[in-house]
């Protein structure tokens, strides 16, 4: 199974979760694992999104209990560790997809980018050397699977 | 869908990973998902036992890398925080059962138990004040059953 | 600059805050540095009787800011990976005393017996194999010496 | 005692360790301590620069071991939690000063502007909302101090 890492902001627009949620219905119909940081904003919207259409959903929390996941999260993993989780989604997911995002999504695209690990921003506020870009969750997804696959 | 975390030795006798195949089999059949540290000796067996039975399986690993997760875990979270992923393990599992073991394992089972959750000892190299203790991988699954859902 | 780590009760009675305290007097006097947990109890006594005699205290919290440290620490690391913190004391330090203490010294002796470090018990609440003993605070510091000299 | 930060490139240029050092010089010199990743390039040659003017030194290393600290780190740091080490940096610094750097360094940047701490730009790869930024090592250590006591 490949894991897709959604990273975004936690306090999002009604644009970037309507985004999100596409991705995250697309990451569940192409048959891969949502993987997040489990919280709200972009993380609940794509969770949602993949939740709805049958996907698995993995959300890693920065607390040392589940109750913050938000209610799409088939998985919750209590980090414990804080923002420092944010190694762990980038470490686990075969890819990133970015959607819009503040400091803490651009400190899991910086982490990602260090790790040479593939990060897509779709309508991402961060546009880091290094960074791919999509139009549209289809594009993104389309992006993931080749590199994923390749 | 609820987590039981089996933990163990990583150099386990041939009867521990009997032991935790089997628990790792009930598991499976009873529709929880397996958390485990995702590499070799009881990890293995255990994981081995749910993903035959068409189990989920969720390996919590040291490294930052997900290549040395044994074959049988559906979902490696690459924690990349050493052996301080015990606590990921224990903080994310809803009860655990715990099969032989060295100082790794204990180190799970003081952590559990200061965050006040159950562990079941099967067969188990420690006996710490506030374990329980199950005679059968059968009788672990009741245990851990019971303290689940009460 | 070698670093000697204090572990034990936050809950600690008050012969083991005495204890404690002169540990942590003659880790200073011998010019070793203090590492411990930062907290309060046996953490405290600890950091007191090193500060006390002009030692240099590093306490390694679990939270993510700096505020919850006894006033005896000179050096705060905010670690915010809660008490997966305890992987950092022990690794740094050269050498453990362990005083009183509950599931989480357990766990810190656990995970320092794990990687072969010296863990010497001084009225100690646990009893694990390969620790060592000592009846007093000046014979735990000779025994700490005599495992980082040798 | 407060605690400067100092991140940096890890390949640095002979410009970028001239600057560091300077800026370990003056941390030391005006009684601060001096945390970093310990590790080479730009965390050794500030190392370096407050080791030589009598500086305390602290080096929060990625392994669980001390071998790879800079020969100028006085209290070594062992995480063994990989990169995600630099949230301790940024969580147990109280400024912090960038020099240079490349995706790991961004990757502090973002997790100290996340927590609202002062970056401190002097000759620095980035330029993100929130940092403040000095034209020479002097300068920066006055906005530190003016930050710090403000």
């Amino acid at each position: 199974m490949y894991l897709i890492g959604v990273i975004g902001s936690q306090k999002a627009s009604e644009k970037a979760k309507s985004i999100a949620y596409e991705v995250g219905k697309l990451i569940a119909l192409n048959n891969f694992v949502l993987v997040c940081g489990g919280l709200d904003g972009v993380m609940e919207a794509a969770s949602k999104g993949a939740f709805d259409h049958g996907g698995l959903t993995v959300g890693i929390l920065p607390d040392k209990d589940k109750k913050n996941a938000n209610p799409y999260i088939k998985i919750p993993i209590a980090s414990g560790m804080g923002y420092a989780r944010n190694f762990c989604i980038v470490q686990s997911a075969d890819c990133l997809i970015a959607i819009e995002g503040s400091y803490g999504t651009l400190n899991e695209i910086s982490a990602a980018l260090n790790l040479q690990k593939t990060v897509i921003g779709l309508e991402c506020s961060w546009n880091i050397e290094g960074m791919k870009f999509a139009n549209s969750p289809q594009e993104a997804i389309e992006l993931a699977k080749k590199f994923i696959f390749s």
